[in-house]
């Protein structure tokens, strides 16, 4: 299979387009998006001057990842306060955007505390305004560290399970820089492996039915000049026959107590192949993913998303015709089943790489240990 | 998982149109297709007056699926005779119009030994086309009576297997009446257990790239009324874990003679998924799907298909604009791993269905015995 290891798409525009970033110009501060519903086509910034265009962002998945909503609803607490705007209204209004996105929440409600403690104070709205950047900028600092230390952790565990190097990783979905203050995830962990150059190859998994891994993901790696290579979801299992996959490594939604794993739907196939194939199955994710008020994988409530998204096929150049948008790729009253992510139970997990360090094997009492280690309580 | 159950997509349109059919209108025997790659939004019909347009009917992919490329070949043979063309001419080009498709060059040279047998006893052309005709129409009814002989099958062994009936069964690809000159192979099962009111639920795979479940085989189970639902390939292993999968049908492109089984892209993982969970894997297939010069699963070649098939969505209805024709939906420049099949090992099938019985546990040796039975060596 040597003609697998060819030459990649290696995108070679200069500079990084940021997901988010915070503005001062003369006309006064803006936060500034890349629009990841125009990726990989165009590179679109939109630029936001209150927080009601930031919810209207969100609403449209122009930013999307839980970890960047956090960022994004807390500078958006701050660009209603630095313009002069009824900061609590804002914050409502940001929270419930997306009312699944549980960052999304504790984002806003880190700026708005900081905005609140100073005026309370007797600061005024200037001062509310200044410790309201601060709090989403630390918190946007916070994220790009723990990116940091997950990538320093899963490369070391990687050099442990696969001491030859070479990594040929496979990864599904996307966890790198657009969901994230830093460079993610799985993804920031595929990215140390380039760059210490025991990257082999990238498998990247399309990522049905919204393709974010053919969209974004392939996008991140073609501008990082990583060697990858794109796969429908289905032909995962062909490699892993082929004996092409080292490890996989994918980042999670949710981790329950006993260490199931709610990620991207299509995280679990790949798990029981790993299994099958006895291939390392790595889930890197922030000790924030650990989520101790859910006990285990049974506990966790799978979001099911609309039917159109599988019967239609998103398309923004073509013109509409389906009832969801796109162009219909079933016949019309195709009921369709399509859960946005699935779970996966801890013994198929090999190990969790979190910021403070990698749990493996991973049982509740290891999990409980990491929380409370990280400062977070584990139960309760 | 009650919602999962809900109203299907039923549809009520009256006739069905056949995917292929001889007609002697006034004006001279014409070969009627329908066209594949209009469905399921449309239902268009091609009338082909001469060989070559079937030729060009085949490459376009408006008739596809090895059985029905077969009866197809040799209703074009008769064609030719029948219009007065120079009849091995027209047998090679058939022959040549898909060369990886065994069953297309066997059903040519069928119906060309009939042509030539009878022009050799000096029966004259006109004697020589209805000879054709005739070896065409033989085909068509034998693979029409295969695949009844499957359904009955199948049929009895998911009867044995699954006893309670309500049956909630995973299928993969296209495997009904569109390949065939009957109900199909693994489709067929599924139908005769719809009619004998055992089919809850058929769970329909969208098969990534060509989309071939959500395409053709949801149309035919629409038009069956059969209770079905669409799902992408990685949402699968949700209903695994649901226990929402009693058994897998799928078809073959080829059985190697230890009991390997080559099929669509993402029959593997399906395979893996039902072991992990105990469900039966079967595997539906005429006898002359067997290969003897196969000895195993190493030995199949597996087609690798363009990149554009999953860097690119294909859409009839929108602009041109990728390279492949379709919309692209990864980065310029992305290289793509597509498979056109993957390998099941014979541990990993519960049993081989075919016209002449079932084999089950799937050894070389039952294997060798059912190709026996059937009138075929087994080796050589």
């Amino acid at each position: 299979m040597a003609d697998l290891y060819g030459q990649s798409g290696d995108d070679k525009r200069p500079t990084e387009v940021p997901a988010i970033r915070w503005e001062e110009p003369p006309e006064g501060p803006v936060l500034v998006l890349l629009d990841q519903t125009r990726l990989p086509a165009e590179e679109v910034e939109l630029v936001c001057t209150d927080a009601s265009a930031l919810v209207e962002a969100i609403g449209s998945l122009a930013v999307r990842g839980a970890p960047l909503l956090g960022i994004a609803g807390a500078y958006g607490v701050a660009l209603a306060a630095a313009r002069g705007f009824a900061v609590d209204e804002a914050a409502d209004a940001l929270a419930g955007a997306r009312p699944t996105a549980v960052n999304l929440s504790v984002g806003v409600r880190r700026a708005r505390d900081a905005y609140q403690a100073e005026v309370a104070k007797g600061g005024g709205p200037e001062q509310g305004a200044r410790a309201a950047l601060a709090a989403a900028r630390q918190l946007h600092r916070e994220d790009a560290e723990a990116s940091t230390r997950m990538a320093q952790h899963g490369l070391a565990l990687l050099g442990e399970l696969l001491p030859g190097g070479g990594h040929r990783i496979l990864t599904h979905c996307n966890t790198g820089a657009l969901v994230s203050g830093g460079e993610g995830t799985a993804f920031a962990v595929a990215l140390a492996a380039h760059r210490a150059g025991q990257l082999r190859r990238l498998w990247v998994d399309e990522t049905r039915p919204l393709l974010q891994g053919a969209r974004l993901t392939a996008y991140e790696a073609a501008r990082r000049g990583m060697a990858y290579t794109l796969l429908t979801d289905n032909a995962a299992g062909s490699l892993f026959s082929a004996g092409e996959v080292d490890a996989v490594l994918i980042g999670a939604d949710r981790i329950a107590a006993d260490g199931s794993v709610a990620n991207k739907v299509g995280s679990y196939p790949l798990a029981v192949l790993a299994r099958y194939h006895h291939v390392p199955f790595i889930v890197v994710a922030p000790v924030t993913t650990v989520d101790p008020h859910t006990p285990d994988g049974a506990s966790i409530e799978v979001e099911q998303r609309p039917g159109f998204e599988v019967t239609e096929m998103a398309a923004p150049q073509a013109p509409v015709s389906g009832a969801g948008g796109g162009i219909p790729v079933a016949p019309l009253g195709t009921q369709a089943y399509n859960p946005a992510f699935d779970v996966t139970p801890p013994e198929l997990v090999t190990a969790i790489v979190t910021e403070e360090g990698v749990v493996s094997p991973v049982t509740a009492d290891g999990l409980a240990e990491l929380c409370a280690r990280s400062g977070r309580a584990a139960t309760g």
